[in-house]
């Protein structure tokens, strides 16, 4: 009989945590999804509750836990500013105290450590694009470093639970992600166009509209992260040495550029006849970040590029608002 | 009757903590000095036994802790790269972990906390000097991360432990400082040049020894503390709301600059017949980092700055060594 593979999701009812439950699942795993259901939903596990091999467990990982698996995957985080800026304090535990909680309960168990980090590490880069070596542009005591300082702590960590401790620790970084299972409350720009064109209400455009960003759809995520997990260790640490990076991290992301301004006319396409129209607004203090990732290690690595186009992979985002969201 | 000042100073029994702990005495404080004892030493406590107002604790700050105390001076952490790279991860914890315990305990009495964060967390800067409102060139997930990270993510939490939960939080970020009492195994160049000589060994310089570096006697450092401490905290919050900063903090250095060839030369002239001179060795591959203090805003607020000439505050600091490790 082969090891059993059983894998823990932590966030695991969020929403890249939950699309990871069910690859994990379809991939034959044996699955715990923990979440403290402070901005996960258990809607977005809905139909696994008959499933042998799924099962759910209601914890906040700023508290230690352990168990039998053999992976843990360690997405638990709010990640957008008004969910990770509710309560900053909160949000720095569950990323540094998280990331802790994970590491010893994956080496209590000699399991595998896959940790979600984020393209908020480089802050506001001064580097385009941004490559895992870049050291990023962070503020340490600014209303937005609990996420950013949060995360970065957690890297920090995880590497010297590798580097001292030989713990199989492999991260990503994920750039802009969007798809079914989004929270409608996370104030992301592709959140907020398609529930205000769904409502008939204007799609609000800071600036003139021509700043960019990049946006993954999460398949394409969840297909990195599968085949990174999937790596034998041996070639993980070899490819990594060779780079002369004594930590595996990836950067998972579209480097694809849309315009504010094309993202929604695309929204306005496809969601006709509700009235909504673009209305201007002055551009925000903290004028918005533009990221693009560098993703030509995890290509090599993983042979992995982003496949699903932005219009695609918007018609099924909005979809999925419309069942939950719309009139 | 006025209110009983009471002191917890956590790393009491280290280089600077032990200085704060006899200013706050000598200022009429009672004072409980905690420390684990893993790189502090209770030989710079001497002479302290006696004194009713004083009382030592061992324990591990990465443990939380709790007591009467007013104010909450967090100085523990291991300092010098030999030191905190000995144990990363409990460099890390002591760092974020102890960081949280403080909060913690200074929340639930109402205390002041003072914590000292470091230049460190400006990494190998590219704006010279730096002022606090520089962000820093740091690396996340590098051998000296668990430092540099463990100190940013600490001076996170504690700028929202202030914003979010009115916590009377002030910091200080300490650039290089040497003296009496510190530790002989620190490896840092004072200690590395003061100890060759003393044992009649060679002093080595890597590199021409043409490169600077700052060193602010640990005098100056304390005399800034206990200004800042002293203060009102209206007075605090008003100064910092006027320079449009959320976080209490202030650089704490020398800004006056030595090549490490002067500084050599210095050592020699003060320890003299024992044979030793200077050997060149070449330039390590991480290459040592220049920083130099902007100490602007300490100099406004506490009408500070630093008082001690390199050659007296090394000729002290040579006595203290001699004593200590001589023959």
């Amino acid at each position: 009989m082969s090891e059993t593979k059983h894998a823990l999701v932590t966030g695991g009812a969020g929403f890249v945590g939950s699309h990871l439950v069910r690859a994990l699942l379809a991939d034959g795993w044996r699955v715990t999804a923990m979440d403290n259901l402070l901005t996960g939903d258990t809607g977005n596990l809905d139909g696994l509750d008959g499933n042998p091999a799924f099962d759910f467990v209601k914890h906040d990982v700023t508290e230690p836990y352990e168990g039998p698996w053999t992976l843990i995957a360690n997405l638990a985080c709010p990640a957008s500013p008004p969910r990770y800026q509710a309560d900053p304090i909160h949000t720095w535990e569950t990323s540094v105290l998280g990331a802790r909680n994970a590491a010893l309960a994956a080496e209590k168990n000699g399991a595998m450590l896959f940790h979600t980090s984020t393209s908020e590490v480089y802050g506001d880069p001064d580097v385009h694009p941004q490559p895992e070596s870049y050291w990023g542009h962070v503020n340490c005591n600014g209303v937005r470093s609990c996420y950013d300082e949060g995360k970065r702590a957690a890297e920090t960590l995880l590497a010297d639970f590798r580097r001292c401790r030989g713990l199989d620790v492999r991260m990503v970084r994920f750039f802009n992600t969007y798809g079914p299972a989004m929270d409608p409350e996370d104030g992301r720009v592709v959140t907020n166009m398609v529930l205000a064109a769904l409502r008939g209400k204007d799609i609000p455009i800071y600036g003139d509209g021509s700043q960019t960003r990049s946006f993954q759809y999460v398949s394409d995520a969840i297909e990195a992260v599968m085949r990174f997990i999937r790596k034998p260790r041996a070639e993980v640490d070899a490819f990594f040495a060779a780079k002369k990076m004594s930590v595996p991290v990836l950067n998972i992301g579209n480097p694809g550029e849309f315009t504010i301004s094309e993202l929604a006319e695309i929204v306005l396409e496809y969601i006709p006849g509700t009235g909504s129209r673009t209305a201007h607004f002055p551009l925000p203090g903290d004028d918005p970040k533009r990221r693009r990732p560098d993703i030509g290690l995890a290509g090599e690595l993983l042979g992995w590029k982003p496949e699903v186009p932005l219009r695609e992979g918007l018609k099924k985002t909005i979809a999925y608002f419309a069942g939950k969201c719309g009139k």
